[in-house]
């Protein structure tokens, strides 16, 4: 870093990104953004920092996926409101004996998701630290005004539900954190389990599907594990939530590592997160129009629960008929 | 922070705030927040971050005037697109040992200058870190569709002119890293100079005023210094400006507090930066009309220079009749 400097370093990452559409008014280079949004909608804004030594490790994901998460995350965020993610202003703190090689690689991913969705980077800001290295997404997207999906709409009769397949990212970790994981995980199941936990992919047709069909009530997306979005749906919409166990879907991969982990893949799903797919309640006549919706698009939705009738907002699993109740078990700062 | 945790400080911090106006359709609370623009306007986002050691330093700022600051140098660069702040997000790494009441005075400022400028909190994160505490904003205004006030517009003719008074931040700064700053300063003096520093005031109103005058043709906030905002200007719009020091404004208060320290006002007002006044250029015709334009509403501007006819791009600095080029020495991280 010393070598090229932040100007030597802005030119270089500006390189790698593109320099957007016609929703771009202004980019990188002036005292701000200018973007432009869709005649009668709302602006969707979401903000995630990351922290190297707490939020990833540099022994578990390479610099590019790093770069592919980091904005990922985000994007699942204007997913679970229904949104279409638009622009993405990036700032890091970097760390002075840094090597920006390490910085391409991670704007080689960032420029990889904002293919994936069309995405644009406007504008950043580059500084240094003498503590970890800091990235700081703050992404804005477009929802139909007055459309937005919230975490409080679940209503008593609603379904639960759940998009593709959960648990693969904590999975992927528990691979990762292993000295030797290959031994335990055909390459195939390692291949899915890794992707999942590094480069996760958040559902934005499957949010747009959702809002479009008029059908689904509240939607979370899975970034804490499904036992604490599931927690958040219930709060904000004052309603008690019924999981069963057994509904949940699981990739092939999870279960065969699972199994040969002795461990409950279950478990993963319910608290491990990062899993970015979405979750929530529809109204029961949806069920079939949304399904066959989904398969056409290539997605899969799944019913896993319920909105009780009554009952005090929380969560309720059911396993093997038994019922206990489901607390939030997600990763908590400070704790 | 281990004693309340994550959620108990979002609480606290939350009940700061205020809940927003009819623009907050979805704030703090759920996956993203949802806003709504005045119809006709495009969106300006803007972002800054700020690391402790770096960009401040606990001797010289209180953790209220830091939350103050923090946004106000957003709130700064919206202006310098003659755009209106409406919707912030903060993000905060936090070290682990860090004391509640800091980040509650922090976020007592940050609700003063949303106070002050009508701009709303409606999301953040809060994450720990092992290294030094940093703050960042993302900040999200409006302004009238292709109307926004760009570095690139300025033309041969055109005249050179900054918004009420510079080098008051350099010179607060100095002042505070004094062992005895009281002893040089008179009382008034000192206060107006500790301001300037600490709680500095981004000139919206004075942006609003120029783009609706149509005289303006180029714009940069003050944040580096004079000298490297001016250079900006020249480089984004192709052309050579001729800057006259002995025009430039300088406050009473800095007059004299350089007077008792020996040092030359100019140079902080060219290059120490931080003074977050409006830096442009301007249509000669505009110079009678926007004069009482700025009267009218308490507020000054006062023409420094002009745009060359000819030259290559760059800034010539004429002072007691000798000209030089005025590079730029604003902070260059990693230098």
């Amino acid at each position: 870093m010393r070598e090229i400097g932040e100007f030597g370093l802005i030119d270089a990452i500006t390189g790698l990104l593109d320099q957007g559409d016609d929703s771009v008014v202004v980019g990188i280079g002036d005292d701000a953004a200018v973007t432009a949004y869709s005649k009668g909608s709302q602006v969707v804004t979401t903000t995630d920092m990351l922290v190297e030594g707490v939020h990833f490790r540099r022994d578990t994901i390479s610099d590019r996926s790093l770069g592919y998460k980091s904005l990922a995350v985000s994007i699942s965020d204007i997913a679970a409101m229904g949104g279409i993610p638009k622009h993405a202003v990036i700032s890091l703190a970097i760390p002075v004996e840094m090597e920006v090689e390490r910085l391409q690689d991670l704007y080689a991913g960032v420029a990889d998701v904002c293919r994936d969705y069309q995405t644009h980077v406007v504008g950043g800001d580059i500084v240094k630290t003498s503590g970890p290295f800091v990235i700081s997404v703050t992404l804005i997207g477009e929802v139909e005004a007055g459309r937005a999906l919230l975490r409080s709409g679940a209503r008593p009769g609603d379904l639960l539900f759940v998009t593709g397949t959960v648990g693969g990212s904590a999975a992927g970790l528990d691979c990762l954190l292993q000295a030797e994981p290959r031994v335990e995980a055909a390459e195939e199941d390692l291949r899915h389990l890794l992707q999942a936990h590094q480069e996760p992919r958040p559902q934005v047709s499957a949010g747009r599907l959702l809002l479009e069909s008029g059908f689904c009530t509240s939607l979370n997306d899975v970034s804490d594990g499904l036992a604490s979005e599931c927690n958040e749906i219930a709060e904000k919409s004052g309603v008690r939530l019924v999981l069963e166990g057994e509904s949940v879907p699981l990739h092939e991969s999870v279960r065969r590592y699972a199994a040969s982990r002795g461990q409950d893949p279950l478990e993963w799903a319910l608290f491990g997160g990062e899993d970015y797919q979405l979750v929530g309640t529809m109204k029961p006549e949806g069920v079939a129009p949304l399904t066959a919706l989904f398969a056409k698009n290539a997605l899969s939705i799944t019913v896993i629960g319920r909105v009780d009738e009554a009952g005090t907002p929380g969560v309720t699993l059911v396993r093997n008929a038994q019922k206990q109740e489901l607390k939030p078990r997600g990763f908590n700062h400070f704790g």
